[in-house]
């Protein structure tokens, strides 16, 4: 299993409101991964909608308001009618921060160049750089757009020019006063996936799962949804016929994990994990891996398929505590007392899930 | 004339490599200003051809080599050719800041809702601050894209989501460090004006204008140049017939201005100065304002139409010393020695220029 290092946490000077929920959009889950630079507008629409529900948003009036005055290709011209804004933020919305993966963005201008493996001195890679940049900021603006629309008051904050810096792909140093900020003052902050210096290689790509849980450590969400192109986590790919949904995992202190929900057959089967050729920051097994960080920090994670009902109920915080038997996705929580439960409980821990990476 | 505040000089902790310029690239000069967020194509491409000229990028090969490898409307799928990057950065290219005004994109937004008075608990206020942001980040990428086309490494750098915030207007915090770096590692920021927050009034619009004074005051470039839409700064509104384009400006230590070239007849008429009624950032006379701190801080200001070869040269420093006969435009200098230049040369002083706001 690959070593997991601290990260350095920032000091948050001015954050007075406490984050309801930390929400990672996957790239696969908001974009056409196949297709260079293709959102999947469909499933951005129902996640952006799905988040103004989880924030309670507008609740006092079902018109939803648009707070993107801009003009959209193809779309007559956009007005504001001031009237319209009587009924909005009258409830004070649930805090949410949202960091996006990059998808079909960014990901061939990374892996054409090189970005990933740093040498910022390298005319091709610093061409890659800002190649990277333009794309994933493409997406940031179209997300920050997607969720304006559903009247959510949403703010693009990118990593690179935010300062956001790594030491050997870890990192270094980030300043969330920017980002508390804007949460004291009830917007929305979207961040995500960016190519960044580093302080050892030159730059490298920081990834949506790294930020989310260097965000998770400073700000202390209640819990954090990650919203991908699957049900959750599988005991192999998902894709497999036999391919069991993994409801409840538990992480222990030295970071061993253990499948709580359900019952697996196979007792000493290892659980395999698909990362997709393409996929510069790592796929599912860094998700995982940050997931399990986060949930170290006795903050639990949900992960769940974007776009569905499940989704909903788990960014409403509706699955909290027990988890319902007909939702569908995976949990993944801190065994605080393992060593008890395991002496009550000796089948908790039958399936101990080992990192391959 | 309206009293201007210093600003807080933020602190450049790791800066090492010297600014040659910083740009302004006024809104009316590349977009449409009465068209709602259209961006002036042309006038951008030859902006962006002169900047890349004056930083020297590229100049091994005839070969212009985009950065920008992502889809554009319209256009056929960009590749990217790894050979094409062999010659670019070969020779160290001059370090350039650009910062861009909102001309078309923002305005509508700002103005709707009053973003620029502040409230930002009232809800309008709230959502025009989201849309003016979406406005204004829209063409700031559109900007980095039409740099990286023409081979600079550009970065899209936003003011609100990097800390930047003012009080009653003036800056009040701003971590320059993140551009700082940005320069170090040989890329060219891109700012903008920026709905952020103000300390006193919950928010308001930074002009570009106010970040050039900052940037210059913190960065010392070499020299900066504003690129707008007119030759420079006229004696009375460009339009009318009798208009005298002012060469050349001189400022004291006290604020008052002096025109040193040309000699102008009526010695007690004062310049009238327009500002178009849909600027919410003060057009014209914050310009002027602007440009006399700066060049205060005796770093000379050019101002100059975009997109000419009056534009080309003041980039490229070709009219720093001795003004061309046949260069258009406006330079504002500090009048360090002004008593004794009085006493040797009296006409020197006769045009006070009051401003009227």
């Amino acid at each position: 299993m690959e070593a997991i290092n601290e990260t350095t946490v920032a000091v948050l000077p001015s954050q007075s409101k406490p984050i309801r929920c930390i929400v990672k959009l996957g790239g696969a889950a908001i974009t056409c991964k196949n297709e260079l630079e293709n959102i999947n507008e469909d499933s951005l629409e129902l996640v952006a909608s799905h988040l103004r529900q989880a924030m309670n948003i507008g609740s006092c009036s079902e018109k939803v308001v648009s707070l993107d005055w801009s003009k959209r290709p193809g779309i007559s011209e956009v007005s504001c009618n001031v009237d319209d804004f009587k009924d909005q933020f009258t409830e004070d919305p649930r805090s949410f921060v949202v960091v996006h993966g990059a998808g079909s963005f960014g990901h061939f201008q990374a892996s054409k160049s090189g970005v990933h493996k740093g040498g910022l001195n390298q005319p091709l890679v610093k061409a890659g750089f800002v190649a990277t940049r333009i794309s994933v900021t493409t997406l940031n603006l179209e997300i920050v757009r997607a969720l304006a629309r559903e009247g959510i008051p949403s703010i693009g904050m990118s990593p690179f020019p935010c300062g956001w810096s790594t030491r050997h792909r870890n990192i270094a140093s980030a300043d969330l006063s920017a980002v508390a900020k804007a949460v004291d003052c009830g917007f929305v902050p979207v961040l995500h996936g960016d190519a960044v210096l580093d302080e050892l290689q030159g730059c490298t790509i920081l990834s949506g799962d790294v930020i989310i849980r260097h965000l998770a450590a400073s700000m202390k969400p209640e819990f954090v949804v990650f919203l991908t192109d699957v049900f959750g986590v599988y005991d192999r790919p998902p894709a497999e016929p036999n391919a069991v949904l993994l409801k409840e995992i538990a992480v222990c202190e030295d970071g061993s994990w253990s499948v709580v929900q359900p019952a697996l057959e196979n007792m000493n089967k290892q659980v395999e994990i698909t990362v997709a050729a393409h996929d510069t920051t790592g796929g599912m097994v860094t998700k995982i891996s940050e997931a399990a960080m986060i949930a170290k920090l006795g903050i639990d994670v949900y992960i769940v398929k974007a776009a569905t009902s499940h989704a909903l109920r788990a960014l409403s915080g509706e699955v909290r505590g027990t988890i319902p038997d007909d939702w569908l996705g995976t949990v993944i929580r801190f065994a605080r007392f393992s060593f008890v439960v395991d002496a009550l409980n000796p089948e908790l821990h039958f399936q101990c899930l080992i990192m391959s990476s």
